[in-house]
């Protein structure tokens, strides 16, 4: 695979940016992406615009005033992995050797968007019927959830303690939304959102964010080199009745892809950041990209290994639990964070000696295409 | 460039599919493309899928249920150049060698909105105030056309010629919304829009459409071969006070680097399909794809060249005038007509010979983002 490197990223604090428009949003993290990357406007030969709810050629409106000079401009949705799908497709353009330099960022303001759940589609007659029925996304994971402690004999309270690890990362991160810390029982106590998930095994929905990475063929001539190991895209398959619900079949199948890609596995990874949505899909993932074996989920978590100090470090951000999940930036974020990890520039929540790091988001998963997306990219140094 | 090539396409009529959802409607398009290239859904390796405002994983909802066995699906989105932006990004898989064959398909369904122009972002403060001082795409048009009539010394009737030429072509394009010829008197006579474009001079805004083509890096065993000969996509630059309104400066720029990939020039062009959103456009656009020198459009329109039988047949399918403008779907739909007119299968508007084609389509023009995106493709058997 043609070397691509990750070469300067940026994101902005995830929180509520009340006042703050879209463009205005995504500017501060471009802008200083292109700064940690020595990159000038005129450097840039393609930027991909990742976002959900903004909006027709909000990519467009965006970079119009910082002085591209007529690239191509490529907005990219994938639901909650739009991030992720929008660097591999900026991947897919470097290998055939079209652009040596590109930026990547993501945007989304849902606080924009008012309160609740993320709007759903109302495209087709089997969406509207599971939309009425109550199947957004909290009460698909709230089933997952639910068979989880059933099948595995686990507890809440071994859901709710992917909370406070994650919230634990969070609490050391300038860019998280979330930064207080909760104990196992606060996790537990607080409001019910769909059983077994409580508020607080929820990411935060009311929050906007922006992420940018540049990548170049070329690697930097100063600092530590970050390149893209692998970038796997995938769907989902149709539902089946007989579907097993803990089964992540669309993250393992990214997860096999990406590990062949680069002849690593999990046992090289250093650093994981996942798409923690809600606490069920840390555990279900730990499966899915093999850092546990199936069924282990809750020991793995238990031991400690996850937790910043561990063997692998799950969410040093915070994840989409702390940090916040502003849908179209979020797989940037992600990648972003793991470039300062293997930069050594992750600070308080700095993964010691981290070489190797994978990123994970899924997409969707609504009205039975489960998923509609899943992303997996491994980075390293 | 790798050899691409488009092996099947189709489209659904366009105009008013009342009570057909979008999956349904883009199905029929998926299906029929994928039967006219003979292959089936387990060939297909990845499908790209452009919309503007049919929201969140649209491309997934609408295939999940067609077999399709967990390869990856990407949304793009680029305002009116959507559909040509994903057949370019599908290429850029192709050349790097990630896909052999792809799917590529565009959806709009404009009737779901209800009435008007395009709906416009809010997204920031300058389009708000664009929005607000009434700024829509037919009055951008609008100040374009009362500009090249003092200018060229031209009349309103030069422009309803526009309109006379593409309802005729039209008339016998079963595919068509508008299939009624009117003359250039009951053009200038209809509905005043926005001055000096008449209700007759602007693409229909109320229509539902699909188009798909199926593009293989194999020539296709059996029937005529049609290859993908350049692929361009560029953003506008942004707007100066000194804009000459009359150069359409982005396409100008996309058409010669599509010629410089094919080594071909306009000289070589049979049939071009071309983006009519108003009938100022396409005079425009005959001298910035360098069919007409600078100034001489009118004259190129009143030679008879552009018309079907003329040297260059422009619009043989009725463009967005008279065939409609289901935004998704234009620029596959495009692409289809161009198919159909190399293999000699366009019936009673068949381009007589011809062996290379145009596409071209802009995205956006609203907001001062003049264009936010134009893109030219060269075909050729």
């Amino acid at each position: 695979m043609k070397n691509i490197f990750v070469t300067g990223g940026a994101m902005t604090p995830f929180g509520r940016h009340a006042g703050v428009l879209a463009p205005e949003l995504a500017q501060r993290a471009i802008l200083e992406a292109m700064n940690d990357a020595g990159v000038e406007a005129r450097d840039i030969q393609a930027i991909y615009c990742a976002n959900v709810l903004g909006g027709m050629i909000l990519g467009q409106l965006i970079v119009r005033d910082l002085g591209f000079g007529g690239i191509p401009v490529y907005n990219v949705e994938n639901a909650c992995a739009s991030g992720a799908t929008a660097v591999h497709l900026a991947r897919h353009a470097m290998m055939a050797e079209q652009y040596d330099t590109v930026l990547v960022f993501g945007i989304e303001q849902l606080t924009a968007l008012g309160g609740g759940t993320i709007p759903l589609q109302r495209n087709d007659h089997k969406t509207e019927l599971y939309a009425k029925a109550g199947m957004v996304l909290p009460a698909v994971y709230a089933m997952r959830g639910t068979r989880f402690l059933h099948e595995r004999s686990a507890t809440p309270a071994d859901l709710a303690a992917v909370a406070v690890k994650n919230r634990r990362h969070g609490s050391l991160n300038e860019y998280a939304q979330q930064r207080t810390e909760a104990t196992v029982e606060e996790v537990l106590a607080s409001r019910m959102i769909a059983d077994p998930l409580t508020l607080l095994q929820c990411c935060p929905s009311q929050v906007d964010g922006a992420a940018a990475v540049v990548l170049r063929t070329r690697r930097p001539a100063q600092g530590r080199a970050v390149k893209l190991l692998s970038s796997v895209v995938v769907s989902g398959i149709r539902e089946r009745a007989d579907d097993d619900i803990l089964d992540a079949e669309i993250t393992a199948r990214a997860a096999r892809q990406a590990y062949e890609q680069a002849d690593l596995g999990p046992q090289d990874l250093d650093v994981v950041e996942l798409h923690d949505a809600f606490t069920i899909a840390e555990l279900l993932y730990y499966e899915a990209l093999g850092l546990a074996p199936r069924g282990e989920a809750v020991a793995l978590l238990q031991s400690g290994a996850t937790r910043l100090g561990g063997r692998v470090p799950v969410n040093p951000s915070g994840g989409l639990l702390a940090k916040g999940h502003p849908l179209g930036a979020t797989g940037v974020a992600q990648m972003v964070e793991l470039m300062w990890q293997l930069q050594g520039r992750a600070g308080a929540r700095q993964v010691e000696g981290a070489k190797v790091g994978l990123t994970q988001c899924t997409g969707g998963g609504i009205a039975g295409v489960d998923h509609a997306a899943s992303s997996v990219h491994l980075l390293g140094v």
